[in-house]
């Protein structure tokens, strides 16, 4: 990777004797630009002219001394010089150009646009590319590349950013990673109505207030408590996990650390906080409200802040955040702790069904941290008791998938081929939905169970006293284990397994209309 | 209250002939201004002058003809006999003036101003007030008095919006109402920490991540999962509630009609969905995120909608909504449920301390739905309850208040001093608080119960088949119970009273740290 800066320097008064300059510049080449460049990846200058106060040049450099680095070096160098010499002295340095060029391994099948570069990139073949950055531009352009973005690496996040677009164009269209691990055996279809059509029917539920959301009524609730308890006292009392709460509103600050606000900023319910709680500075509002009966917009806008927030997407980021700086004594490992009171919310927008595919649900989020070992066994264990719970308590005709993702199966992260090495990674389980279709296609992923090595660790600074940690989780959707279950055992109470029984023995009452 | 309009009429050409005018006009005064209006509240009109083209006019009115139907009146009569007589059409009605003159019956001790009006509102004695309605305003302006605006009444709720806050600038100061009911016996000070500090001392709480949020280790989270138990098994289960789960989004035609979003407009958290789900109108809010590690707010600003629903604040709204047009069953009666899955946040600013006062907290929330008399029977059987978890589980110094809004009180809603009469109204629960201070004031209210009348029932139009019904609700604040409880216990379980011990047998190990 190389980068090339055309710059001019403007002097306090024009310089009439040049005779000097080539020497100052070879000695700035033979040392002082290669210092901490290695072999390869040092600066070098060339003057392209000097007329009038101007002094033009380009300087060509490899990743370790920058050219923005290199003209710090040269100014200084240049200033001492011109001010002995001839008592000349450096006003400013003007960025001119500041292009890249660098490999790309695979072909650009679409154009597109990237933030602080001068044109867009166009489709190409593989090979080496040079990009220009944005240095000038109209007043109030936020992408322009100045010394400031310079010196914050801009331009080396550009490139990754242009690399991984590339990349990502190539992936597009595979699909995901699907692959069995295990299934249950197929049962007879009993029921193949869409439960939550037939919850509304029976008043069960009523859709609303909001898109995506449901009010449920005390027959629906008491399904959803007993999938609950269920979780708690089959799957994670167990286990040894320990409950913790956790806000429902998840900062930015911490979702850039997982990475959630870049992979899905158009699925995320935002939170504004009001500007202010002064009473006065509402009156207007509150006027308008009580006198139109409708919400001043113009007056909201300025009354609330830009969002700096949103509402939990899943409950692990704050759990991470938790412990972030913290270190972790070995005694305490593996951690083992679980989260079900933090509401989650995503904008589904068209892909919104019933119950199964809500834009707020309730889910419980099992967060573990320890040695890879501890994981590895704790996934196991996981596995059983998934596994009680979906065959004995449930009897759901249900399947688990290995879905770790394409490239990181690529990428030899994990042996897609050998269970035994199937640590790091996430599996899904899926109920068979037989209001929706054949066995074929139609299942509902209700839950998954993951190991993440140690992404989240590394991102939140968690330390063990002696040991290498991983971490992992586990959505537990409690919307989708109570569909599941309707979906394959209806409505009426009479017709549920046993084991289901148990933890609800008879339907409350709910409330009668005429 | 009278209406006072200056208008003017433009005809399609000048009336040179004006000896028709008087009869038309005393005409339309003896009959076709006062149709519909009574004695004393229908329309009058006087010609103010015909000048080329227009023809001036005043009409004034009482509330049942306002002066826009007057005109609607008047200008079809005049358009008839205008072009009978010489073939003149009227091409339109320029208002020039409006306004109305009502009674003030107490002084405006501070001059305000409205949305509407052409003036503000200045300081001055009780007695008869004209307020002049802007007619014109510049473009942009949005609070002008447009016909149409007659039409909706925007004047009439401006004049209550007036005499509103001419009746608050009253109240204010005069501090709340309140009366104690009841107290328990002074317990011996046995603990006289912070609960809070002393908890993130001890490792049982972390504040954040974002403001006034708290994160619950293991040991804080089985104190309030305890004491949801108790509310639940010694409160809610034997007092016949059933549970239903509801969104903790509330949109705003739900606050509109329980009146939060006028009440308290700068303590709730707003809530913005993505303007758009789709991947491509997010990449360039990605490319910015990836490159410079800051949110891009002037993307961010275009790529959500404007708020039209916030976080709950409490749950009663969407569970009132849930009931919105339905009749209930006299059967059914009284609706007992109870919410607890909704997380609740109101921004709380500058008031924030510990876990007692958060912007994020946990309750559960009892509404019930009732004849007057079963929902004064359940108010007694809950005052029951509670006292039994306060005196003999909790064991708490603790007191009863009524605390019946001043205005209610006033207006004879409620009977303040015979117990028997307190139906309707509110109950405040506060425990003593020692880390704060002496009794005389520093008590933390833990709990409410209320009865509110019709107020929600006929907001959300909520019927039953023979009987009146009302509504009430009781605020089960979890962290509020927790704090009053640890404030006068103590963090040490060995001091724990034994009812509240059957609940926790025993705290979590938590989680250790180095």
């Amino acid at each position: 990777m190389t980068f090339a800066m055309k710059v001019t320097l403007s002097l306090s008064k024009e310089l009439e004797d040049t005779s000097k300059l080539a020497g100052w510049f070879e000695e700035a080449n033979s040392d002082l630009l290669t210092r901490g460049g290695g072999e390869d990846e040092g600066a070098s200058v060339v003057l392209d002219g000097v007329s009038g106060q101007s002094m033009d040049m380009t300087i060509t450099s490899g990743r370790r001394v920058r050219p923005h680095h290199a003209l710090q070096r040269l100014r200084k160098f240049l200033a001492g010089n011109l001010g002995m010499e001839y008592k000349i002295g450096i006003r400013g340095a003007d960025v001119l150009t500041y292009s890249a060029t660098f490999p790309l391994e695979k072909a650009v099948k679409t154009g597109f646009s990237v933030p602080f570069l001068s044109s867009p990139i166009e489709a190409r073949d593989a090979g080496e590319v040079t990009v220009e950055f944005k240095v000038t531009g109209d007043e109030g352009d936020l992408d322009i590349v100045t010394l400031e973005a310079l010196n914050q690496n801009i331009p080396d996040r550009v490139i990754k950013r242009i690399l991984d677009k590339v990349e990502e164009q190539h992936y597009e269209g595979k699909g995901e990673f699907w692959e069995l691990v295990w299934k249950s055996e197929e049962k007879e279809v009993v029921y193949s109505g869409d439960p939550t059509d037939d919850m509304v029917k029976q008043g069960w539920v009523v859709q609303g207030p909001t898109k995506g959301k449901w009010f449920l009524r005390p027959q629906a609730t008491a399904v959803m408590r007993a999938m609950e308890r269920i979780a708690l006292e089959e799957v994670l009392i167990p286990l040894g996990f320990q409950e913790v709460i956790s806000s429902h509103i998840v900062g930015f600050d911490v979702w850039k650390k997982t990475g959630h606000l870049e992979g899905m900023p158009g699925e995320i319910y935002y939170v504004s906080e009001p500007a202010t709680r002064d009473p006065a500075a509402w009156e207007e509002f509150r006027d308008w409200l009580k006198i139109t009966k409708e919400v001043p917009d113009h007056l909201l806008k300025d009354l609330i802040q830009i969002p700096r927030a949103g509402i939990s997407y899943a409950q692990c980021p704050n759990i991470y955040w938790s412990f972030s700086g913290r270190t972790l004594a070995d005694t305490t490992l593996p951690v083992k702790i679980f989260e079900r009171a933090a509401n989650s919310n995503r904008y589904e927008s068209g892909g919104r069904h019933g119950l199964e595919r809500v834009d707020e649900f309730h889910r419980i989020e099992p967060v573990y941290i320890g040695t890879a070992e501890q994981l590895g066994k704790l996934k196991d264990d996981f596995v059983v008791r998934y596994k009680h719970v979906f065959n004995d308590i449930l009897e759901l005709e249900w399947r688990m998938a290995w879905v770790t993702p394409f490239y990181m199966a690529q990428a030899g992260q994990v042996g897609v081929e050998d269970n035994e090495e199937k640590v790091k990674g996430t599996m899904d389980f899926e109920a068979y939905m037989p209001y929706r279709g054949d066995r074929d296609s139609e299942w509902l992923e209700f839950q998954n169970l993951s190991v993440l090595g140690d992404k989240y660790i590394q991102a939140f600074n968690i330390k063990a006293q002696k040991e290498t940690i991983w971490s992992g989780c586990s959505g537990i959707g409690l919307e989708r284990w109570m569909t599941s279950f309707l979906s394959q055992k209806g409505l009426d109470p009479d017709d549920w397994p046993e084991g289901f029984k148990k933890y609800l023995p008879r339907l409350p009452p709910g409330i009668d209309f005429v």
